[in-house]
This record gives C-alpha cells, sequence and structure tokens, in this order.
C-alpha cells in the first residue's frame, strides 16, 4: 500500500504537486442516497410542489457545491469545471432518492470531489427541505461510481 | 403529514420567516460514517502520519464547513454559530470512522444542518485525503443524533 | 442635503458604526424587472420546462445572494436574515417578468440592499438561462419598494 | 427559436457543458445605469468627497463581483478571468450614472455574465453608499453591449 | 500558563464554546506596517493617482476581509460586526506605511482577529498593487493595539 | 520608476490585462514570522498537544488562504493554483516560529500574492490559537523569498 499522497515526507499536510501532469479531459460520477418516509417522498412528487422545488433546489445547491469544492475540502485543487449535472432516481420501493452527479474538465487533476461534493450537497438539501415533516432521513452509500481521463 | 416548510402556499421555494421565533440556546449533534480499508485507516493512525494530519484536516474542514452551512444550503439561515466540535471513533473491527459533529448557537432557528454538514464535509476530506490508495471508501448513515433548545 | 454615511470626516471609505442603534425588526421589499421576447417567456413557462427550472434557479439564486450581499457589498453590514422571499409576476403586456424580493431581520441596521441585491442576482440568473436564444434581455428598474421597522 | 440551453432534455436544469468547445480569447462589455438626484451626483463628485471614495469603491466591488460570478449565478462556469475593468460616465442631464464593464478570458465559454454582474454590484454599490441622501435612486438598462471570440 | 484555548482536553481543535458568554459590546483595534521605497509612497500620493486608489482599495479590502474572518481562520466564530474601519498613516521618515483597523460589535466574544485580519489584507492589497514598482517591500509589525468590552 | 501596474491612464483601479501573456509554469515563495513568548512555543509543540493541531490548523489555514487570494485582494487575478504548501521553522532562540509558504501555477500571471496571503493567513490562524494564553504575539517580516518563471 502506498503512502497517502497529501501527506508530505514530514507527515505534513500539502496539495499534491500536480504542476506536471499533463491536461486531459477528466470526468467522474458519483452516487449517493437519501432516505426518508413514502410520504415525504409524496409529498416531493405531488401536485402540491409539481414545480418541483425541492428537487431543483438540490439539483442546483449540488450543482454550486461542485463549483466550491476547492474551498471546502481543505487540499482540493480549485478547478474551473466545464461541466456538471445532478440527477435523482425513485427506486421502486418509496423508501429513498437516489442522487447521481457528473462533474467534467480539462485539466490537471480529477474531479471525483467534486462529483462526491454535489451529490453530498444536494442530498443535504433534500433533508433540509424535508425535516420539518420527516425526522428520520439518513444519508448514506455516497461513493464514486466512475473516472474517467482521455 | 404537514406541509414541506419551504415551500410555500404556491409551491415556490422560500426562506422559512423565523422572525418571530424566541431566541433560545440551540444544539445539534450529527453523525456519519467513511468506510474505508483497515490499512488505510492504518496508514491514518500509524506513526508514520502520526501528527495526526488527516483527521486534524478532516475536523477543521468540517468546523469550517458548518460556518458556511448557509452559503451551501439555499434555503438555510445564514447563522453565526458559537460552537462546533468535530471527533472521530474508531470501532474495533477497523473498517470505518464513524464521525460526530456538534453545533451551537442562540438563534431563532436551530443548527442541525450545520452539524449534518460539519459530519458531511469531514468525512469528504478523509476521502480526499486517502483517495490515492483506497478505491472503495464509501461515505454513510449520515443523521441527525440529537437536537435540543433551552 | 447630509453627507454620505459611508464616508467619514476625512472622506475615507468606512462601515456606518450601528452599533449604538437598537435591535428592531425590519423588513424591506425591492423590485425590478427583465424585459424579455415573448418567445423566451413562452419558453419558461412552457410545458417543455414545467418544472418551472428557469424561476426556481433565479428565486434560489436571488435568496443565496441576499445571504451573500454583506460580502458582495464592500460597506455592508454582515446580516444573518430571519427571512427572504423573491416572486415573480408576468404583465399581460408579456414582453417583461417583474422581480420581487424582501428580506427581514431582527438586527441593529436594515436590509434594503439584501432585497436589491436578491433582485439583481434573480435577474441575472434569468438572462444567464436564457441568453441562448434572446439576445436583447435588459434588467431595468431595481428600486426600494419599501423599508419597515418596528 | 431554440431551446434553453441551461435546461436539458428532461428539463432539468444542468450547467452547459464546455469541454469540447474550442478555448479562444473571449470578451464582453456590459453596460447600466444608476439614476440619482443631481445633489447626489455632486456629493460623489464634490471636493468634500474628491478622493472618489464611492466610485473607487463601486469599481472595485464590481471588479470583485465580476470574480464571483460562477459562485453568484447558478449555473455559470466558474471562470479564472484574465482582466476586468469597469468605468463610470456622467451625461449632461447630471441624472445618472452610466456604468461599463468590460471582462477578457482565454477560456472554453464567453464572459458576459461576469461583466454585467460587475455592471450590476457597482451600481448596488453607489446605491448603498448614497442611500442615506438619496431615497429615490433607481437601477436601470443593464445590458451587454459587445461580445467578441477570437 | 494556561492551555490553549482552541484544544480540547484531548489536543484536538475545536471552536472554544462561548454559547454561556454575556453578549457586551466589543471593540479592537490593530496596527502593522508595510515598508516601502519612498519612491513608491510618492506615487501611492502623487498627483497620478490623487484619487487615492491604491489606499482606497486596501482600505476597502481591509473591511471585506475583516467580514471574512471568520471563514478564514479555522476556529474563529463568524461574527456580524457592527463597525469596521482601516486608516493610514505616513510617518516623516517616509519608508513605510502604517496600517490601523478597528473593529465592534455586541457579540459573546470579541474581534481582535478582525482588526489584525483588516490590517494584514490591508497590506497585502498595497503590496498587490505596488509590486511592479517596488520589489522590496515587507510587511511588518501586526499586532493588537487595544481590546475593550463593556 | 514605472507607473502603478494596477491603476489605468486615468488613475482608476483595474485588474491587469494579462490575456496576451503566455501561459509558463511560475512559482512563488514568501516567508513571514510570528514572535510569541517560549512558553507559547511550548505549548504548541509539547505533548499535550502532540498531534499538532496548531501547526496543521495554521497549515491548512494558510493553504486554504491561498485558493482565496483572488477573492481577497481585490485586483488579484482569481488563480486556479496547482500547489501550495505551508511549513514552519523554529530558531534555537525560541522566541518565534518561522512560516514559509510556496505557491505554483502553470498560468498567464505568477502567484507572489498567493504565497504572500498563505503566510498571513496562517500567521493569524497561529495567533488565533494562541492568543488566550500569550497577549504579546507580533506578525512580522512577510516578504517575498523567490519568483520564478520557466
Amino acid at each position: 500500500m502506498g503512502r497517502l499522497t497529501h501527506i508530505n515526507s514530514r507527515g505534513e499536510a500539502s496539495m499534491v504537486d500536480v504542476s506536471s501532469k499533463p491536461v486531459q479531459l477528466r470526468e467522474a460520477v458519483a452516487s449517493g442516497e437519501i432516505w426518508l418516509q413514502t410520504d415525504t417522498l409524496k409529498l416531493i412528487q405531488s401536485e402540491n410542489i409539481a414545480k418541483g422545488n425541492v428537487l431543483a433546489a438540490a439539483r442546483l445547491a449540488g450543482i454550486m457545491a461542485a463549483k466550491k469544492t476547492g474551498e471546502l475540502i481543505p487540499l482540493c485543487h480549485p478547478l474551473p469545471i466545464s461541466h456538471c449535472e445532478v440527477n435523482f432516481e425513485f427506486p421502486e420501493t418509496r423508501d429513498r432518492i437516489i442522487i447521481k452527479a457528473s462533474a467534467k474538465i480539462s485539466a490537471q487533476t480529477g474531479v471525483e470531489m467534486e462529483a462526491l461534493t454535489a451529490v453530498s450537497v444536494a442530498a443535504l438539501t433534500i433533508y433540509d427541505m424535508c425535516k420539518a415533516v420527516d425526522k428520520q432521513m439518513r444519508i448514506t452509500d455516497i461513493k464514486l461510481i466512475s473516472k474517467t481521463k482521455k
């Protein structure tokens, strides 16, 4: 097993030096889930809020958070991403929302943290908007789905 | 079941109006987990990085993110929190780190989103600092533990 | 006519000292307009984008900007607002969208800049999302509607 | 008329994917106006405040806001701009200030939102600094003047 | 000598809990110096740039940074300050600029970091704006002058 | 002696236009000092806080501030830096900590402000974390050590 890349030879935190890595088109996809009550899901999807506001807010919050990743994660490089998308899936079990986020950039380092941050903040936004009606939500299974470069 | 508090009578998103709520001392505690390989955990805890840098970075990132909650979550109130703490536990199974965060404020609204955001960003920071050596990490079970006011 | 309050006796910019002003519940309402083509308005309101995403995005962007006012306007006090709402009206002439924003706080100073900033950024967001189909939009008539304290 | 570029095929908001667009030198110029009383204009330009503080503050606020555009407008790409300038003109009618802003970058997408944001925040800053002496200001006619790439 | 207040009993960083401290009017004054060549000072003060732009920019940057202190210093409380002022003095030796900043708030904790941050960023701004003509500037003697509460 | 580069021909502040400068690998190193009591230094380095939290916090705060330089210094270009490192030295006199920071980027303009900002904010963080036990700290001698491009 290797060494932790963000820790230099003296055991001190530093940004990984990517100055000599090639600029490549890099993409990452991450996903996560928020478990909630079926009634909460109904409220989110109901006509009442047919304008999709909870999901629209979560989507935008995720995208805006992806742009802030370098500000939130201490040793992440600040990256002017060229694309970010956040989508939602509703399994038939009606017990959760699956959140998927992708990010892209032409840069010297990848964007998996951007995709993971988008998922996390989209989930937190759903939590925030539903917490008055659902006291048992849980955000879970946030992970990287794929990471490519070319 | 009630209505979603962040959606007004026209189904449009808005910040909940807390202007007439009393100022009270409010506290919230949240937790979450990051699953990783035992070898990754060893590296984090080993003498090599005995200065505790991964956890120190995650702790600070969590605290700093708590202060940014109102900036990340669209309809959260901006809250000048009076306290935030992030701690870590290492279950004997050696397969994950449990993250706990608390936040406090004297204000008209509570700080559960601050505690949840601290946990999420602390977890993302561990992920970021270990992702070069561990490709299978997963952030899971982010939830509210308690919420009090007095 | 008085002196400019943000300029001290030496003609230098400084934040107005509100330390000795009373904490009062303060509210402000501002409005503004974005002129666009009828076809653009149709696209915004059409089924195609029935989820209301342009307006949902503009509404959230306006609310989030209100929270950032103290960061954008150099001599504005940073204010943890207790409420913000952004709404849209569609005059029958079908040539523009009227944007209204309100903000509230219990504080030593008012929130008119927060309301005006919410209107401005909501308008810029509509502009951004429609600029590929409409090259002649214009943001206009941004002004304060009312300002109260009690 | 085309489709709204920030809305994907499912009617959901997303950042436009500019990953495959060429890097080009792009420039945009925007303008806007703030209407105020002649006396307010005199105060701004008078010897009293001959250090130009109101305009200096508005200029800097506009430039700093241009750098924050990607943070304010939900679906704007974060862009490390290579130039920004904000200038003021004073029509002989003495009833308003005309604000002009330009922005430049070598990137895969343009900077009209940066120029428009600079104008808007410069105007809001003038409003903020003069609002104690002038209750009838109005910000108007914010629009794109030109947009070029080569 | 006491213990470091930001380090808890396990040696871990955390925000000091100020929840039970009284709200008091607190003020702090800090100062610092930037040493530069007499010719640089002349350029700053000369008619050429009589609009005071270097100092106006430094003043605003200092004030804006004071508002961001809680975002920059990991364990600082986010504080909605009620006043901030940045001033400059020019000793007769013509070899430096003395920067003084004050901050005020009614809160449960003081604002010395806000005053020190304002001084530091004002100095960095002077450095930035003069670095093309002066390669030997030095920022020095940043310290707290006074700290009061009542 | 030349003209101040950030002041245009009318004496107005603007970002230097770097659009036509070549993209080069640029690096800068800066240093600074914080003077403190020997007892404070002992506390920082003692077993009690052997996890290095004060220095870990200062290091991370410095790195994160480097990424925010364009947001703090009004006319600095926003730069997605590719590397930043902050280190500490402890002279045998035991009366201060020397802080060194380096920054790197491939861009059209250099990163000396990023290195200087990292040093300044790392020093302010040490100040903040030690201010309860040491009332006489002083931050001093912040300067550029080297600046290279190739």
